[in-house]
């Protein structure tokens, strides 16, 4: 496919040292017509789910043949393997830890290979920073316009690990948890459109989410339909469950942040209809 | 006028999500040639007054035909209004909500649309989500060299507020309030050099500066003439009169912050002769 | 040399004002080809060494002729004077107040000059914000091809400080310093391969690497080493030794920051040979 030039990059290293404009540098001195696009580079410390959502929410948003860079990495320097992913039509640079399994769901086409030519790399290739030696060099060359196999062989035992999925419970309800807290203290849930159609489509019928000690009546469209202190359901531009309050953060409103858990019950005939 | 492919993001998204990568996301795939550039993504949440005055700060400094997209939002998914504002020689994708309302003080030309031609939408349009759906691709298209009047008719009745101004007293003081609070703890006022030419001024008379139970004597060219530990005011680079300390933080010294009240009052005969 | 259209930007100015994007502003109003990429705007504020330490760790991986503009500047409107250093294959554009110290420690051909030819200069000139209209506007003229010459004279007489090193205590040990402490709770050291080649290289004899009440015995090539909890030593990828924990925050765990002293000691035969 046609590469636009353009490396995204989504790691943990934060913004108060040199690690990302030294990736930045390097991939420039590979290929120096690169674009280089920053996703985030807040996803928690050493936290690969965290990092596996940050890329699944945006990556399909950018143009067909861009190099995604996902650098969470605690595995570093060990036997941990760098992969090239190519999905649908977009290629993926990162260590081999499961940070791409959320993009791997449902997607069609999954070719991962394995980073083995080391003549691509920064050398010397330090133990601490792939980012740098291997992802970032690798990443110029594949935006450039190198074939992927020339990187390395395919392989099939890549990982991936599924993310944490809403369970029905004894008692007819839906359990799920908060995956994240964005800016705006809105509390992400992994509760999805198929997970809660009734609740989450038109028409909903009588419902009741559970979050802490609070009930939840309500789902609106948009944030500014609540009055101000209430809590209510979104659902989210990413397609989740959000809990939210208008101008305001549901996260502090509830005490609630990541891993909080969250039910959803159906009331009255709804209920009924449902068991 | 030319464009010059480039669109500027000021928004109250922070760098924590997924938010600002995937709005830089559809402004590449719709042009791919757009040159995004950062403002600052740490707007106070929901502050459309902060948004307004980062923009007005800015703007000014980019190339003449700059699309600059302002995206603090909290009606978004409401019905208020998606606009495109010509303002002298820069382009504005916003929210009708008043966050460009600094902007359109003191200008000469301005034009302001509604955005209605949803064929530019990214489809789905979210109800959460417009900064990704409405403005980026709005953005990318104007940026590109679409005619801002394919987007939609001109309007009359935009929203614009007008900024908080000093206001003269009764005892013959001009009161102000500290709009930001800045990086390095600078405490900037909202009292401009119009406001108060005579201390902001050269050969400035005797003055007082009141803030908190702190009276201020000085007004310095720079930072560092100012002894350690000391409190005085600096005429800003964008045109307000900050209170300021040498290498350390004025709102810390004075446990002050945005909306703290500041007094200036004129000393001695120049006070008399201003009565 | 070529220049290949980069600006560079390692300032204290954080990303929560109008300043960084302002100075992006006139970067490209001023040459709108130019290619502008963050180091960082992290550095501490008003902080000369950390600054300094921040673009030492970056420049050098970024192509020949790029344009690094460092604005850590707590005497801005003083009279200090600002330069262009050209050192090695990059170009440097900052205050003289030893802010590329570090930069010039090793290098080979330096040439500094003290911009006077304010003609290139953004008019009016602020008295509190150089990295507008003096350092931007010159660092994209650099970029953009004009002879460094053209700036100013040279001068023999910049500003330069010798970063903190470790120093040999009559207890035959070695003393040196945290310089900072990264993103992920790594305490970065003053301690280099050759401050220390004994424990720093392979076969290491043995050793007590003393910070705070903790003695450190190990060190280890990569992060996941470590078991939960442990605290070891790593040789870090800007060539210093680090005190690191796998998975977590070494100075977190150990009540350490910027400025703990480190002591590393041989251990039996190791020691009496070193005497």
């Amino acid at each position: 496919m046609a590469r636009p030039y353009i490396v995204t990059l989504t790691t943990d290293f934060g913004l108060a040292d040199h690690f990302v404009g030294t990736m930045k540098g390097v991939l420039l001195d590979v290929f120096p017509d690169v674009r280089i696009v920053d996703i985030s580079h807040a996803v928690q410390a050493f936290d690969v789910l965290d990092g596996a959502l940050m890329i699944a929410d945006a990556y399909s948003y950018f143009p067909a043949g861009t190099v995604h860079m996902v650098v969470v990495d605690p595995g570093v320097g060990s036997d941990r393997r760098p992969i090239i992913a190519s999905v649908g039509e977009h290629y993926f640079v990162a260590p081999d830890n499961g940070v791409l399994s959320l993009v791997y769901e449902n997607a069609e086409r999954i070719t991962v290979r394995e980073i083995t030519s080391s003549h691509y790399f920064h050398q010397p290739v330090s133990t601490t920073f792939h980012g740098r030696d291997i992802f970032a060099p690798v990443a110029a060359n594949l935006a450039k316009g190198v074939d992927p196999a020339k990187f390395g062989e395919e392989i099939s035992d890549y990982a991936a690990f599924a993310a944490p999925r809403p369970k029905a419970a004894p008692d007819g309800s839906l359990r799920g948890i908060v995956l994240k807290m964005d800016r705006f203290g809105n509390l992400v849930t992994n509760i999805r459109v198929g997970d809660a159609p009734h609740i989450l489509g038109e028409n909903a019928p009588p419902f009741r989410i559970t979050i802490g000690k609070q009930d939840i009546t309500q789902i609106y469209s948009h944030y500014a339909e609540g009055a101000p202190g209430e809590l209510f359901g979104i659902l989210g531009s990413a397609g989740y469950l959000e809990i939210c309050s208008n101008r305001g953060s549901a996260a502090k409103l509830l005490g609630a942040g990541k891993g909080t858990e969250v039910a959803v019950r159906m009331e009255g005939a709804a209920a009924a209809g449902n068991r």
